[in-house]
């Protein structure tokens, strides 16, 4: 299945997407929250729409889609999780994964505009895997780990590099702005997925491909990435985790990193797992 | 006024303190939570005790507390914030405040038993002072702050020193273990603490007095910390921001750090903002 949520910002609705066409849910109980994702809610939505495919309402191209699941209580990022873009951030690459958190007041709907926070010049962008999780999971085995997993989601994982490299410390200062957690356009269960360590990834800006690059070549896996933060934290249902960007950041362009500024189109995609694009906006202006 | 919330873990319930006794509130509508903080919640509460205080039920000393707030959107912490403690833990003095989160999953109620991770051999503690956000907060000036803060709340800001320092990367991976975060007892509004710079902050460990500080001498005082946050992300209603620790963790102690085991007692306090108690257990044992 592949879970989307729709309309007016903070009144989004639970909708499906099904052969590339958009349906709302009517009378379907419950929203893509931790309850959802926790109890029997995948589930549920597959006998609805079982029952309901060939009947439920269509919703037009137009209508804006907001992120796919409610508030989660935590969005984990892993860091330099791509050999190749640890070098072009001058890292070492990790010996074990380095996790962050971004604040889950940053998520917006994977379309809408990003806003350049007031007197930032370092927006930067990178286009990452996520996974939803789908099961409480605390000390889980590498080998249990996709029990733990609802479904896989698009996510450009906005970073400020001077509030997360320059401004002292910690790299959430850099991640948690407002509307620097762009996720979705759905999130595909497991099922529709093939091969989660082979998808395409990309990502432009004003149509300039600045990554092209695979989920091949993640240093760490999936089952292995959920296991060892289970070790450090309970991941609960509906949490969100974001494995990490393939090169080509604007930090690492040479001679000079490349900026986002107001005016500026990001687009980017993950094989499978469809496409967003975000226009980016200063600080003050209407998102 | 000083906020509770009593009962089962899962299941708990608003109440107050009148006079050092505890109190709960019959057909008082809501939880401690976004809503009520973001709201007129304080306001309902107050005129609700105006109305009801006499003939409110009191609440056995038996009876657990839990946090005194539902599970916020996030815990933002403040690293090094007491110039002794920067030293202590071999750190300069920060040129500007250090941010981080800790899950808000390690929430734990402030006299619950706190749990040592699996395998884990540095355990510490620290006695934190935290505010509750009252508004939501964005770009918001000094001058503003405590506009925007709710109340005062004491916090333990349990840290595995090895996740946090030597597992590679950024701190979250120590502070945000299950049970890590015992918060409460109270929650005290504004009105309740007379100079929140000046309040004595104390712990021990089975009896032996480790920290014995005073909110006095935190470098980053409270009304800049909500100000400076508020630059890089929006606080929400219920979130909780802890301003750090003064000298005397276990990590700091000479001529060896100091950690805890199962068995070990913590007690800690704040003026003005009660007590708590926390008996150490290996992972794996009841809590």
């Amino acid at each position: 299945m592949k879970l989307i949520r729709y309309g007016e910002a903070g009144k989004e609705k639970p909708g499906v997407i099904i052969n590339e066409k958009r349906y709302s849910l009517p009378d379907f109980e419950g929203d893509y929250d931790e309850a959802f994702f926790g109890g029997d809610g995948l589930q549920r939505l597959s006998d609805y729409i079982a029952a309901n495919g060939s009947q439920l309402p269509e919703i037009g191209d137009d209508v804006r889609l907001g992120a796919p699941l409610t508030r989660p209580s935590k969005i984990v990022c892993i860091g330099l999780n791509f050999a190749d873009h640890a070098k072009e951030s001058g890292a070492p690459i990790p010996k074990e994964p380095i996790i962050f958190f971004k604040a889950t007041s940053s998520i917006n709907g994977p379309n809408d505009n990003v806003t350049i926070p007031r007197d930032s010049v370092k927006t930067d962008w990178e286009v990452e895997l996520a996974f939803v999780v789908g099961k409480k999971a605390s000390y889980v085995k590498e080998e249990d780990a996709l029990d733990h997993i609802a479904g896989y989601v698009l996510h450009n994982d906005y970073s400020e590099r001077e509030y997360q490299l320059e401004r002292g410390g910690q790299w959430v200062k850099g991640k948690s702005c407002d509307t620097f957690a762009p996720i979705g356009p759905f999130i595909a269960t497991q099922d529709e997925i093939a091969d989660v360590n082979n998808l395409k990834m990309w990502l432009t800006v004003n149509g300039k491909t600045y990554q092209d690059g695979t989920s091949a070549t993640l240093i760490f896996k999936i089952p292995f990435l959920l296991s060892y933060i289970s070790q450090f934290m309970t991941l609960l249902p509906g949490d969100v985790v974001s494995t990490g960007t393939p090169p080509g950041v604007g930090l690492g362009v040479k001679p000079e990193p490349v900026y986002l500024k107001a005016g500026d189109v990001v687009e980017l995609g993950i094989e499978g797992l469809g496409s967003s694009k975000q226009t980016l906006v200063a600080w003050g202006e209407k998102q």
